[in-house]
């Protein structure tokens, strides 16, 4: 089975979530928005399915996966489908609702950071709600973020198999997430993630523990992993951050 | 089985959209912080699962579910647990699927609602944020508001089963959510509705159709439905609803 995943070319955003599971898994699959034209991908094959009157069930946003002849949007959704097919999902029913349940409350931290420098409209330029972002990251930064990070910290300390993982005794999509998210954080909040990162030990091990498996890390070097900028999800503004 | 919903006592809020689907299933539930304490009920049962140190799968916040010795959070999660075992989601996988990606842009729907009044902390009053939430809120009405109505009627449109309802040729718990996202999006924002409304005739029909259901019919106007207000997800500020 050859996965097309579609995401907006440019970003990591949310289509990384996905990617990470794809690269650890060595799964086949395109970046079809990030793929040759001339093969019958590139943006106009994802603006097909994003905007096409045929599309039985049609996507709200990227990132979207096509598997067959099956369309998935939200990311959550594509890491529930995909987890069980990868080899990322635990075994256990009651776990594998408790794995998506994690990457929810991610889901809605994702929202939250994104928000951290967009709080007035997605559709607006950083630059036209600068004061109104002032305001909310430091809401972010002093209330929300520890919140998530002492929650996620709690999770890895109540794993009954240990807490190198967050779900049971080996690497979910779950762990692959909260890498990623650590990793947008430190680049996107470093001076507030500084003192943070002190007090959440388990999940900044499992940070590096993700980032040093093999696959994961020939990914990072590879160019198929875009660095983080300024238009997507963790964006670093030095006044946002203090 | 006896579930316990677990949510904050004297709001709908996203705690309304695991009700409606058990109600409408007549299913035998305990809406847990608003029983007795007497019978160890109330909210010390509430703040005893979200704060207690002994919780294994804790979750972040309200709403969760108790069903036997599983607990379960995140409302589309719950849903999802929920759906298949009250006869509200559909038998294939696929369909399975795809509701539950309808409830989570649902979800980001709800969660936009909430920041509509709300644009830079959950933890501030309203009234510490109303000039950011007067410039939310005109973005909200104006573009993603829209976007969000219009994209479900397509859903509607483009179901091969007919536009009844969302996902197949009967009721899910994806149509109940959809209800109440009609109902209080027509509580909290009347005047931006009003033109909406008539443009997505299908997304109004069954918002009809859902509410004469004898059980939901029924439940609303019951006690156990709580009445839209001002500390709820879907709130009306006249000088929001532009």
């Amino acid at each position: 089975m050859r996965y097309e995943l579609y995401y907006w070319p440019g970003i990591q955003g949310r289509g990384e979530f996905v990617r990470l599971a794809l690269e650890e898994a060595q799964a086949d699959y395109v970046d079809v928005a990030r793929a040759s034209e001339s093969e019958g991908f590139g943006m106009p094959a994802l603006m097909r399915l994003l905007e096409g009157d045929d599309v039985r069930c049609p996507p709200f946003a990227p990132p979207f996966l096509k598997a067959g002849d099956q369309l998935i949007g939200q990311t959550a959704n594509i890491l529930l489908f995909l987890g069980p097919r990868l080899g990322l999902a635990p075994e256990d029913e009651a776990d594998r609702l408790w794995a998506h349940q994690l990457q929810l409350t991610i889901a809605d931290l994702v929202t939250e950071i994104h928000d951290s420098h967009h709080p007035i409209a997605s559709g607006l330029y950083y630059e036209d709600q600068k004061p109104e972002a002032t305001r909310r990251s430091s809401d972010f930064t002093e209330t929300r973020l520890p919140k998530f990070l002492h929650y996620f910290e709690t999770v890895l300390a109540r794993n009954p198999a240990g807490s190198s993982w967050s779900v049971g005794d080996r690497l979910t999509y779950v762990d692959l997430s909260l890498f990623q998210l650590m990793a947008g954080l430190h680049y996107a909040y470093p001076h507030a993630m500084k003192p943070l990162a002190r007090s959440v030990t388990r999940l900044e091990a499992l940070y590096q523990r993700v980032g040093a498996r093999a696959h994961i890390a020939a990914y990072l070097k590879s160019p198929r992993r875009q660095p983080f900028n300024r238009d997507g999800i963790f964006r670093h503004y030095k006044e946002l951050d203090r």
